[in-house]
């Protein structure tokens, strides 16, 4: 598709998104150019989203596009980064303008929202699947890694988990759900709204945070981990929303995934920050969910104790 | 795939590369943070190899690991940028672990060879897809790009061309070569030598350079479209073996590509340089093909002039 490729950069991806001072040279080289300013740091992530996969190959392009996005910049609000660029590849099963017209549209006012230059990248034939990668500036030093969660510390979650799990199982005919919940649902699954509000939050007050696009379950497993800690979570304080709590189908909200919410840990004596950040930011409430403990992975289920630290843990109990 | 990812992440491509001060954090958070020096640019680049499109699905995986990255260090040989880190994202259709062994072992062994750390990036299922995102350093303003070619320069370009296009056409039973002949046309398709020896000789002549991965016609074009001008170059100064040259098939040469030589441009008072290079570097001689003009994409061919600025141009006359 040599010829075809320049002509899709050409039409559909140049004078993408907001350029700013530090892209030198942008869509249409070899590569990309852009400088740093002294004493910022770079944070690099790269996801592909694969149809029949990551989502139905019927996605409206529009709301694939809008997501491709969405998903690397939350990776970057998970490391408390602030978005610079973003380089797409874009696989095609063949050039069907409509879809590159829809998607294209989508993506440019994507990146204007959210000023993000597209500085390169490359377009081919094959299975549809779109990989991003992203890259964010951080002052030196103040990125939020998986690594220094420490026992004590308050665990939190951004938002309401479980809706884009639900969305998706309605999409895909498995449940049934009250009308009101069904556009809020579909919503969340196909339009995630990357959390960069948090990122001065972050920087300023927590010791570890990850984009629980996996699922809360296995994403906090992660920082686990990578800290060297255990944790104890109360599932009644699990932000859900009523059909979830009526339902006790908390599965949707510590597994299912997709959800993009931010958890993160920090010191108790900041708890007073969170009352003061969400009175100032009701849309992005943070939900104190459990605790950062020496070791061991445990859900509070009323009276029982489910034990996460066994990966099949909550799908046996629940 | 969550599952199945970070069990391929921390088995195959954790330590892959010699990894340098300036990676903070590399692969197994949600991104990885880089610092640059001050003073240096960034270049980068992100090229997809699609299994069935950009090399025959049988391909050993040795060699398409290999040349995922060497593909990548051309593009920035073309930037006259000093390879930096790089990200991957790597698409399977199964969980096929003698094909990911080889592939990760010879990821490993090119990294460590181009002393290239792996950053980050991820893995998923589908159709065999192989994306790489590379960056690259550069002294502030010493990049080259396609867009400073002035008329009167040369143009040259490096090594042999045409030998990996045979090598394809070899492969799939197009074609018969003399025995001498087939391995180095096999070599030049499976494993493309990327010139990064070339980046401090663009650095200081060249007015404009790119990697001609899509074959020197077309390649050579975007450069005269970039600068706004033109070029007369010379069929029989094109480097090629002795059978392309016995065979009259410059078609190769020209057309094929998948060499990932660089096609470069420099004021003809620095013509003195080009010969200490070629004294100095036999293994990868610059050759003089022609000349930058204010206008016009011509191919002198004997006493013929073919136009190539007709895009269909060269394959109506050969």
């Amino acid at each position: 598709m040599a010829h075809d490729e320049f002509a899709i950069i050409e039409q559909y991806f140049t004078a993408i998104g907001d350029s700013s001072d530090d892209v030198l040279l942008a869509v249409g080289d070899d590569a990309a150019v852009v400088e740093l300013a002294p004493g910022q740091q770079l944070v690099i992530s790269m996801d592909t989203l694969v149809g029949g996969v990551h989502f139905p190959v019927d996605t409206n392009p529009a709301d694939i596009a809008y997501k491709s996005l969405a998903v690397n910049l939350s990776d970057l609000a998970a490391m408390a980064a602030s978005p610079a660029w973003f380089l797409l590849s874009l696989t095609l099963p063949g050039n069907d303008s409509r879809w590159l017209s829809a998607f294209a549209s989508s993506l440019r006012q994507t990146a204007d929202d959210f000023k993000l230059p597209l500085i390169g990248g490359d377009t081919c034939r094959g299975e549809l699947s779109i990989t991003v990668q992203i890259a964010g500036t951080v002052p030196a030093g103040q990125y939020v890694t998986r690594q220094h969660a420490k026992p004590g510390d308050l665990i939190l979650v951004s938002g309401e988990l479980g809706n884009a799990g639900l969305g998706l199982a309605l999409k895909q005919g498995r449940l049934d759900l009250p009308q009101d919940l069904q556009t809020h649902c579909l919503l969340a699954l196909n339009r995630p709204q990357p959390r960069l509000e948090l990122i001065p939050f972050l920087r300023e007050f927590a010791s570890a945070a990850i984009d629980i696009s996996d699922g809360l379950q296995g994403d906090l497993a992660h920082v686990l981990k990578a800290s060297h800690c255990g944790a104890m979570i109360s599932r009644d304080s699990i932000p859900v929303n009523s059909w979830i709590r009526q339902q006790q189908a908390y599965q949707y909200a510590l597994g299912a995934g997709d959800d993009y919410e931010i958890c993160c840990c920090l010191p108790a004596r900041h708890r007073g920050e969170i009352e003061n950040w969400n009175l100032e930011h009701p849309a992005c409430r943070l939900t104190v969910i459990g605790e950062i403990t020496e070791s061991g992975y445990f859900l509070r289920q009323g009276e029982d104790l489910v034990d996460l630290g066994n990966a099949q843990g909550y799908q046996h109990f629940d």
